[in-house]
Formats: C-alpha cells, sequence, structure tokens
C-alpha cells in the first residue's frame, strides 16, 4: 500500500500549517522539558531521570494513535513509541536521548543550568542543543501529521533513551531484547551536530570512544608536605610523569600499539575535507584557544575527525580549595577518554593504556586502572544510502543549497548498536549546532531552529515515502 | 631582684600540685578550644576566627595578673598576655597561634574535625595537636603558678596568632609594631613537634618556604572533547608536563639555580644524623608508602631536614565528579610550596619556578603564575643558646634521658620575624608528636602528652629562673 503524490504533498502542508501554529507551544515545551535535570551520571538526580522519561511519554501519548512504552534497563530506562499504520512503506527508528551532561562548573554558567532562560533567539540551559531540543523536533513532527492527517506518510518508532551521556551501556541487551519490535530500514538520529547555523551539513562519519580513569597512590593518608615533602614520591608529581608521558612532544599518541590499524586517507579523501569552508584563525576566535596544536602532519579538521585521539577529562589531587594547604596527598586521579578511528578496536584500547601506564610508573607509588564501559567503534555511512540521500534532498530544499558533508569528532555509541544488532546504518538529522556550547557551561540552542527542524523533518517523512513509490 | 632556690622549688611544687589536681578541666578546656573552628584559610570562617580569640583572651583572664590585650592586623587579630612580675629575671616570649588548617578531605575524617573525640588516650579532631593542644599546657602552667603562688619565676609574654597556616603574612608589622612590648630574651616556641612520643627530642634547625600556584589557560571556555579533542591543546596535559618538568628521574629539583647558596653537611654532621633512631622500614610501616622515594644520595632523614624540596600540593581541573564528562577543559591549575635550606633566599625561588615553567610552556596554552607571600627563610639554633641547654635539662629531668637533637622539615616562617625583628633565637618547647596527622585528616593529640607538658613547662620557668641567679 502506499499514497500518491498529490495526497502525502496535502499532508505535508496541513502538517506544517500545524506546525507554523503550534511555534510558540513548541518552544514552552522545551522550557518544560529542559527544566527537569535529568543528569544521568549523578546519582542524586535518578528521580529527576525518572520525572524526565515520564514527561516524554505524556507528550508523546498527547500524539494521537501512538503506543507508547517505558521500557526499564538495569540502568535508567529507554522511552519507546510506535506508529505502524503504513503497511508496506518504509519504516524508520528515530533515535535521541532525554539525559543531560552534568552542569558542572556550574559557577561559569550565567543562567540557571536548569531554568532554560530565552535570551535574544537563543535558549539558554543544560540539555536545550543536547539532546532535547532536537529530540522533541521529531515528536512534534509527528504529532502535526497525526492531528493534521491521521496519520503518518511512513512508518515511525520513537527510541530514546536516558544512558546517552554515561555511554549507552545498557541500550546493547535493551536493542537486543527488543529486536523484533525494532526493527527498521535505518535510523533516523535526533542526536549529533551541524556544521554551521548558517550552512546545513550532513554528518556521514564519526570517531570512537574508548574511556578509563586511573588512580595514583603514595602514603596511605595525607601527609604534611614540609615535614615528609622530598622523602616519599608525591602523587601528584607521579600522575604528572604518566600523563606527559602518554603523547609525544609532536602531539602524537605516545601509547605502543594505538595507531595499529589506522588506514591513512586517500589523497582526494584530505583535499575534500581541505575544500571545506573552515579556517583556523575563526576556529581560534570562536574558541578563545590561542593556538590550535595537535598531531603533526595533519589539519584541524582532520584532527578532529579523521585522527585518533588520547584526551585527559578530569585530573585531581591535593588541595584545591581557597588558600594554601602544605600537604603531601595520598592519592591523585585522572580520567581519560579516546576518540578512535575506523580500524581501532575500542575494547583493546584501555588495556594498551594500561600497559604503557605500567611500564612508565615512576617509583614510590602505585597504580589502579580502571576501564570504562563507555566504548564505542568509529562509523561511516555509505554515500549511496537512501536515508542519506533523502537528507541530503530535504536540506537543499528548505536551506536552498547542497548539505556539507561532514565529519564528527564525538562518538554515538549506538551507532555500533544499530549496525550489530539490528543491521542498519544510521542518518544524523539534528538541527543542533556544534557551536552551542554542548557539555560545557551555557549550553543553547537556537530558537529559529525549531521553525527549520519541523520543516525538514516534516519533508523527510514525506519524501522519503515518495522514494520508496 | 631573683629569688632562692628553695622558694622556687616552693613554687615549683606548688604549681604541679595545681595542675595535677586540673588535670580533668584541662582536658575538657582543649575539647571546648577545639570545637571552634578557626580555620584562616577559608573566608567563610573568619566568625569562627573571631570566637576562637575571643575564647583564648577569656582563658587568659582567668589566669590571675595577667594582661590580656586584642592586637589586631589587617588579617586575622593576634592575642597578647603578660606578666612582669620579676624585675631583673628573664622574659620569654612565649608563641603559638589559635588558627587551624582546613579539614578538607572531610570524607576522611572516622570523627567530626570540630568535635573533638576522646577515643582511648588520644583525642581526635583540626588542631588539637597543632597547636591548641601545645598552647593551652603553656597558659595552664602560667595559671597554676599565678593561683598557687601568686606569681612567675620568670617574666613571661605570651604572643598568640591566628595566621600561622597561611604563612602567617601581617605578623612581621605586627612584631615590628610592637617591637618594645614583645622585647624577651628569646622564644619560646609552643608550636613545633616531638621526634616521638616515647624518646623526648629537641628540635634545632627548621626548612624555609616558598610557595605559589599556577594556571594553564588554553581554550576560554570547557569544550566537548570529541568535537575539539586532538585539535586544542589540552591545559591537562600541559600542566602535566609542566609539573613532570619540575624533577629530574634522580629525584633532584630541576630548576635552574634552585640548589645555588646550599651547602653540603660535613661528614661528623651526616653521621650524627644517620647515628638516629630511625629506620625507613618503620617509616614506610607508618605511613602506608609503598617505598621512600627522593633526591639521590641522601637518606630519608636527610631529604626531610637537610634537602631543599619542591613539592606539588594541589594539582586540578577539568570533570572529578562521579562518572564521565567529555570536556576538553578550559583551565587547570597547580598550588605548589618548596622547602628550603640554609643558604637559599625565599624571595628568589618564585621567580625561578616561573621563569623555569615559561622555558618549558608547551604551545597552544597561556601561563598564569602567582607568588605567594607564604615565605620563610631556614632556621638553625646555636647549640649553646641558654634556652636550648634549659630546654635539654627540663626534658632529661621529666623523661629521664637526655634528648635527641633534630632537624624540622617543615617551617615556622615567625622565626625569621622574631630573629630580624626582634634579634632573638626560638627555642622549640612543644609536645605535640610528629606522627598526630597535623595537616590531615583524623589530627590527634596524646592526652598523657597534657600532664608530660605541664611538669615540663613548669619546670623549665623554675630552672630558667635558677640559672639567671
Amino acid at each position: 500500500m502506499s499514497r500518491p503524490a498529490h495526497e502525502l504533498n496535502t499532508g505535508l502542508t496541513a502538517a506544517l500549517d500545524t506546525l507554523a501554529a503550534r511555534r510558540t507551544e513548541s518552544l514552552a515545551e522545551l522550557l518544560e522539558f529542559a527544566s527537569i535535570p535529568s543528569v544521568s551520571a549523578q546519582s542524586q538526580h535518578a528521580p529527576d531521570m525518572l520525572r524526565a522519561a515520564n514527561w516524554l511519554m505524556a507528550r508523546l501519548r498527547q500524539c494521537a494513535g501512538l503506543n507508547v512504552e517505558l521500557w526499564p534497563t538495569e540502568g535508567h530506562p529507554a522511552v519507546y513509541a510506535e506508529w505502524l499504520g503504513q503497511e508496506g512503506a518504509p519504516t524508520i527508528l528515530v533515535y535521541g536521548h532525554y539525559d543531560v551532561q552534568p552542569p558542572e562548573p556550574l559557577d561559569r554558567w550565567n543562567t540557571l543550568p536548569f531554568s532554560p532562560t530565552v535570551i535574544g533567539d537563543r535558549v539558554y540551559g543544560r540539555g536545550v542543543s543536547d539532546d532535547k531540543g532536537p529530540l522533541l523536533i521529531a515528536v512534534q513532527v509527528a504529532d502535526a501529521y497525526l492531528s493534521a492527517t491521521g496519520g503518518l506518510p511512513v512508518n515511525v518508532k520513537f527510541l530514546f533513551e536516558g544512558e546517552e551521556e554515561v555511554g549507552s551501556a545498557h541500550l546493547p541487551a535493551l536493542v537486543a531484547e527488543k529486536a523484533e519490535r525494532l526493527r527498521a530500514d535505518f535510523v533516523l538520529s535526533a542526536d549529533g551536530g551541524m556544521w554551521s547555523a548558517e550552512t546545513p551539513s550532513l554528518t556521514v562519519s564519526a570517531r570512537g570512544l574508548a574511556a578509563l580513569e586511573f588512580t595514583v597512590r603514595g602514603p596511605a593518608k595525607d601527609l604534611h608536605s614540609g615535614r615528609h615533602g622530598g622523602s616519599l614520591q608525591n602523587p601528584l608529581h607521579a600522575i604528572s610523569q604518566l600523563v606527559a608521558s602518554l603523547h609525544s612532544p609532536d602531539g602524537r599518541v605516545a601509547v605502543e600499539g594505538f595507531y595499529d590499524g589506522v588506514t591513512e586517507r586517500t589523497p582526494d579523501e584530505r583535499a575534500a575535507t581541505a575544500r571545506l569552508p573552515f579556517s583556523d584563525e575563526a576556529y581560534l576566535a570562536q574558541t578563545g584557544a590561542p593556538g590550535t596544536f595537535g598531531e603533526a602532519g595533519f589539519g584541524t579538521l582532520e584532527r578532529q575527525w579523521d585522527r585518533p585521539t588520547l584526551e585527559l577529562n578530569g585530573l585531581w589531587g591535593g588541595y584545591t580549595g581557597e588558600g594554601s594547604k602544605t600537604v603531601l596527598p595520598s592519592e591523585a586521579h585522572a580520567k581519560v577518554t579516546c576518540r578512535l578511528v575506523p580500524g581501532q578496536t575500542p575494547a583493546r584500547i584501555p588495556g594498551m593504556i594500561e600497559a604503557h601506564l605500567r611500564r612508565h610508573l615512576p617509583p614510590g607509588v602505585t597504580l589502579e586502572v580502571r576501564p570504562s564501559d563507555h566504548s564505542a567503534s568509529a562509523y561511516h555511512i555509505p554515500a549511496d544510502h537512501l536515508g542519506r540521500r533523502v537528507a541530503r534532498e530535504v536540506l537543499e530544499q528548505v536551506y536552498g543549497t547542497p548539505p556539507l558533508e561532514v565529519g564528527m569528532g564525538g562518538s554515538i555509541p549506538v551507532l555500533e548498536t544499530f549496525q550489530q544488532v539490528l543491521g542498519i546504518d544510521t542518518v544524523f538529522f539534528s538541527f543542533a549546532v556544534g557551536d552551542e556550547d554542548i557539555h560545557a557551561p551555557n549550553e543553547f540552542f537556537r530558537i529559529p531552529r525549531i521553525a527549520e527542524g519541523h520543516q525538514a523533518w516534516a519533508r523527510y517523512l514525506a519524501r522519503l515515502a515518495e522514494h520508496h513509490e
């Protein structure tokens, strides 16, 4: 069963009209959703995670005809919804997440992170860009179709998880358990980020991830640095030596075996990246960094998309408060994540780093390494994939210019889950922009993107139905 | 005017009887004093600093005949008291401090730091050993003499400051301003620490101090480490390289000029240190460290007393909370203190370190260095000093064995002030023991030391009066 194009176009027009009439309430919904501090990493926010899941289910239940379910996991639950009324039409699985990053450091926020605040054409708050704003756009488009036309142009399943910011640890088991329910032609992801607010873009690759934490221990308790200093190894000195040993002066990762399997890109691929509208000067102005720095022999975009990295995300020990405390601390700690590219195996990376740390451990301290289950393989979507082609067409329609096809420095662990468990690819279709300070203080979302996102998602569903005919 | 020995002995006996009768209330006074969180380093405790000063003044005013004054400074005030009724007899200046170290990390305490708790023959609480317990001993001895005999064997001035734990920044100005009032033959310090609970000891040297903090800055704000990682210098990597550069692998400080002026000790001096009853095995068992580590070519005690050091006291940046946060942080911070020996000039050290840091600064970050006014010269008291000889005699009387003469790894900045402004030496006469976890969680004071301290201070005053005859 399929519907003629004029009927689809009528449906699209009705949906777009409905969305236009609901613009104010669409923003109001985001303000309400983002006021729930659904921080998956912090156990004190467990009740808020449930509140957010319940809020999202209630919103989905407003969409006439959607079947909504809460899917528990061993961690935070996922929210699922489906509409399967177009027998024979394609089925897409819309992915997003309702959890957010921790808001710390709180003193760097200009507004309260969980009191979403509109300033000009932006809304500020933790999670507005990653991923509550983009996620709601997809829901609102489905609601508009359902209320205006009584159905959707294609079959749609929604899967919104609550653990993306902590590595989606329980999603693989959930997807495996629900594989039959989740069957789809491909995933359309409401998570991700566009290149810029002015130019549409399609993300066609993402780096993988591996993570670990380690602790260096010296004396059994904190000691007076005057009395004991100079006669015992200071864990802060030892951890600094370890961290410094992880990179060569030329910016390469110094861990043995780290680059094994990494394939060099072709001269054509490198040239395509070099043609993208990007300047180091503008990038430095945007980030406020005094200069670029990275692996010798590569440009900034290649360093972000195509080369693996090892980054410290946290390093701490001793007295960090106001004033001075003459302490020789008992412990020092580090958090590490690596971004990986095709050819690297995430599960092998923590072991390589541990071996390096043990080889370089200074005398007088012990080392504990804790590998994380936060892990993802690198990803690349084929150029001729239907979902990618539809996205290209729709973005050109909405913006009047073909999208740039770009890489992604970050990782979305679920890409690998969908590929391995369901055997399907993922198309990024998020209306977040990469400069919206996600994972940092003062995260924001551009309010005009809501209308653009409505246009694009509504057209995507209609166009996908046409392609199928 | 001087008094015959039998009269002094009568006075000593009466004072000792009084102290013995007051033993329980002496401990109760310490519990009350140590319950005031007089943390000089933390501005939220400014009201508690005043409470502690007022408590101390009230206690001194209980001593019949003491003249008590509050001496304001630009920081926390000092408490002063004097009894000058023995014209022609020696005058001693008793020094101590009523401020304490910050109690952090709080989760490592077994009892509340400001709810002093008696367990067996110890009292646990911040400041009980450093310096409220030892300070109160001196006050209680003066009180006993005054109430039992109506006077003291020698003239006594008390100076208790409130900024010792933050470097005594305002004491030099105060001592200069009050130089006439503070005139004395020498300082008898109730601050310091004995070698062990079993063997009496006299501290005859102390290391000096220099301090600084520094901050490494990269991007203007925290960035997503997935998107940006690998293309900008990570301040955590940069600060680790800087900290690692400060020492050579053989444990020496690698800062150019750091050892300038340091004189090697003679073979006799080194042999005397080697004869002291000390074993690395026992030291490691006490501290729980997996091994000793320090400057090559020196033993543990020499590394602690006679060699200069550079120690990190705090190092931090990025996400340090529960779980993971994939952040490339904007800043990283370090707190540094150096312990110095005779021949080094504290004021020159921060500049040398800053020059080293600037020379070793990795690309892509900026550096800010903040020298501290926390500073002290190294100290050594002459072997034939009257105050040192009296201390030796009294400790042998009380303990039945001559005291060991030892060095001190830590610093007491006021030693330099008393030497330079008043021209007098300082004799350490504290009944704290070096293993009482001062500056660390679970600081404690041995309750039997109160009675021993009473004996020793009472005899010290009597013996000093005799020596003068």
